[in-house]
């Protein structure tokens, strides 16, 4: 008899289904679906203008996609349902959505459907920068113990300062919600028909830690109206990976074509959900997942603070093991930028010539450069910056920018600038004495661009492995789903269902060496910009909205 | 009896003669021709690779391209030729040949024609920064008295680091070379058959200041092989403007169909032409010439050093008036640099469907930007900086990009670092007394980017008045040429020949200051890069070369 486990990973852009035959560990089918809205910034639904730092999504579109992904897999595969023993969720996050007590979203209710605060905000939604600050400045003052093991501040991407922005910014949605709750919780609480929280989800971005949210007399000290919401409007019922969340509703089989009580896994923030596919499951070990923005975690079996970082969370993946994050806030979308604003018509018209597409034609003219790029160099802030900085009002810059400079130099330095960044967390790591054995690498760009790769190795000094194919998070979330059916925990089941590794990017010692010079500018050039003169930053940022 | 002058302007790229009625203004006629080489920079002319400060030129375009535009002028015209009764001269500078006792440049001489230093060494070739930097430092610690007047710092663009450029990498080029010539003396040496060397010249970029030149003591500190050359190889026989430098040869006569015996005046350094043209002639009046690079000229009634600017020389346009020069290297070409290699398919695309041209079409969206950019800020160093750094070593840069930042926004961002740079060479002026009154601008830029001057204007905060059409340069030489002709100097005949003004740009309170709050934050920056962290530049530029 056959038993397969269904991985439901949540992008940015899209959702996207894997099918997998527990035993043989084969792909049996996968299924992508876009939201409908994609990513709501700028303008809104009914035309009216959004702050820049505003990045929202239609909770709506979640449900469809899920919806279709899993019919498709199921009606294409020629697959049993009851053969389907198991189904793993994974989301970006903090991804936010307030919901009434039905747990239905609030822009879904006709009187809140044009009111923006009502939306689900998107991991990259900014616009809480100035709660943020807040939060941390207040947590200091009060030493709250949890700020450390965040790194020392909280970011406003996160759980807390998204929910104060509703609070201020629209109190009758604040009032009215009954959770904030994470969408991939949602996702699992709608599939279960049964309210969920994760570990992973509140550990990393819900300031849940060790065994606790933040007090009521902190949050007080925020904001009165704050005080008591841990457990009036997010919920303190938190569970951790690799046991069942709950199982299939009746309600979602007949939707979905899954069988009613297939068990469901709480949720795994996406970019966590390469651990298990890869089989990254050894202290020492440190994985970068490498997409829009970059999110580096790290296996270690004690716990440390480490300033800067996004936060470790104690059985946050694996039971018994501490898991460190950090991350870039953009890089695959800074190049995206480049590609879509900086690069000029002729290489367009070239690389159409010749057959290619135009990030392979970039690429190819960026690898006829040495390291370096010409002497340019870039901050890669074009998203804020994650680690070490904490900080989404710092921006990007280009320096070094001649008559003669090309193109394919910027791009370069833009590359180079995210493997600096990198660089900067691997060594603040090692700082604070977590050994750093083995550093593997998984997300699109680590599959499809192999100048990053070996500039990454270059600038690291140290060889990455990079998995045969890209299908880590819906894998990884498959891995979750098929804990339950005679593994014994996480770590087992993704030990034996890991996939392949394919190339490894050794470190060319000459480059290397290169590296290390623009590295030591680029620290330099990074803290004078991000801390002793912050205020040229400021400046920017403020008055760039006139 | 009509008379007529005619004025022969050599820029960058081409020779332009026009013909101008002296007593009616009337532009009778005008002729352009290209040099045929260009520059010649990156490639040279046998196929061998050239280091990438290098910029020559072929001196035989310069003939070809004046005997062309004469003769067109005059066949055209149906002018008498014996009614044409003056010839002025502008060119850039320094652009400096080397040639032999008949003048003839030393590349034109079979045995030296694959010699790159035996070549015209075009203004902006940049070659002989190390010669530069050793002329300063041994000239301060020799307190050569000179040196305040070309505001502290020699430039590398001008003649004696150019000449020690050639002695150290051509011995033999420089111990053939009988003079050393501005392209400019020895156009006018050419059309005379007799040698001659401007005060405009000479004053500007040749480091010759109150009635001498640098003496052998300093010159022997250099290098003792440049003992004596001031006499031997560059000739101390100045002739100031407004007087006549020579006759029309017959052999002159016969080839370009000028009349023989016409008189010829000493040349003008290209950018100064547009003084006489617009009939800026009193002290306080400061003139921007704005095109590929930018030069701030300004007249004075007294000597005054100040440090950072190219330099004053006295009488070296007006008799009795001071000229003070700066400058900004590079301003159109750092907008064509924008223009070639950022500016993305999808708005050519655009422009094209709307019949715009790409400049225009990115002005537009340009416009639509308020002040500041969007917080981008740049430091508009792409060719160096010439006031007040003096410095060809600091490159341009980019701040405050993030992944909402379109194309438009960076252009903008560098039209208002221009901006800025002009408003840093306005109020060094002023710091040091030296009292401004009134704003002109000429050139290419000037009359066809309103944004622009609306911008400048509103940055400076000072109306800027600018001509109706663009042909100063060329103009301001034909009135030159007329100044024999019954005035009684070239004050006079600027003052009834000046061109008409068209647009006075006056600036909006509001913008202003807005620009304020951004003109501060680029001094600060600049500061950091350019002396605080120069290192930083420096490491940049040692290391992108690799």
């Amino acid at each position: 008899m056959k038993r397969y486990s269904l991985g439901v990973d949540f992008g940015t852009l899209s959702c996207r289904a894997v099918l997998v035959d527990i035993d043989t560990c084969e792909e049996i089918i996968s299924s992508t679906a876009d939201y409908k809205h994609g990513v709501i910034s700028g303008v809104f639904l009914d035309g009216n203008p959004l702050a820049a730092d505003f990045a929202l999504q239609h909770p709506q579109d979640y449900i469809d996609s899920l919806i279709f992904v899993i019919k498709h897999c199921i009606q294409n595969s020629g697959v049993n349902a009851a053969d389907i023993i198991g189904v793993g969720v994974d989301f970006t996050a903090c991804t936010l959505i307030p919901v009434n007590e039905k747990l239905d979203p609030l822009c879904f209710l006709e009187e809140f459907k044009n009111r923006p605060h009502a939306y689900a905000k998107l991991w990259k939604h900014h616009a809480a920068q100035s709660e943020a600050d807040r939060i941390n400045r207040v947590a200091k003052d009060m030493s709250e113990p949890w700020l450390d093991c965040y790194g020392g501040t909280v970011s406003c991407e996160w759980l807390l300062p998204k929910v104060m922005e509703i609070l201020h910014n629209d109190e009758e949605i604040f009032s009215r919600t009954h959770r904030f709750i994470e969408a991939g919780d949602w996702i699992v609480s709608k599939l279960t028909g049964k309210e969920s929280h994760s570990l992973c989800q509140a550990g990393f971005k819900g300031l849940y830690s060790e065994g606790g949210y933040p007090g009521d007399e902190f949050l007080a000290a925020l904001d009165e109206r704050l005080c008591g919401i841990t457990k009036s409007k997010i919920s303190a019922n938190i569970s951790p990976l690799g046991i069942t969340a709950g199982f299939i509703s009746s309600d979602m089989a007949q939707i979905t074509g899954l069988k009613e009580g297939t068990p469901v896994s709480p949720a795994l923030i996406d970019a966590h959900a390469a651990l298990p596919a890869l089989g990254v499951i050894k202290p020492g070990a440190l994985l970068m997942i490498l997409g829009t923005s970059s999110c580096h975690i790290l296996l270690g079996d004690k716990a440390i603070c480490v300033p800067g970082i996004s936060g470790y969370v104690k059985d946050g993946i694996y039971d018994g093991l501490y898991a460190y994050e950090a991350g870039q806030s953009a890089v695959g979308d800074s190049f995206s930028w480049f590609i879509d604003n900086c690069v000029p018509k002729k290489y367009y018209d070239e690389a159409e010539k010749i057959g290619v597409g135009i990030h392979k034609y970039l690429r190819e003219k960026a690898s006829e450069i040495a390291p370096g790029s010409g002497g340019v160099m870039a901050l890669d802030w074009w998203n804020g910056n994650r680690t070490p900085y904490v900080d989404g009002g710092i921006s990007g810059a280009i320096i070094g920018l001649n008559l003669t400079t090309k193109p394919e130099a910027i791009y370069r330095a833009l590359i180079e600038a995210t493997a600096f960044g990198t660089r900067r967390i691997v060594e603040i790591y090692e700082k604070q004495g977590i050994e750093i054995k083995d550093v593997y690498a998984a997300g699109g760009i680590a599959l499809k661009d192999p100048l990053l790769m070996q500039i990454y190795a270059d600038v690291l000094g140290r060889a990455i492995s990079v998995p045969k194919d890209s299908e880590t998070c819906a894998y990884g979330s498959a891995v979750l789903g098929a804990v339950g059916c005679g593994f014994k925990n996480l770590v087992e089941a993704s030990a034996y269902m890991k996939k392949e590794m394919g190339v490894i990017y050794t470190p060319n010692s000459d480059n290397k060496k290169i590296y290390d010079g623009f590295y030591e500018k680029y620290c330099e050039l990074s803290e004078y910009f991000a801390k002793n003169n912050r205020a040229f930053m400021s400046f920017l940022k403020e008055n760039g909205n006139l």
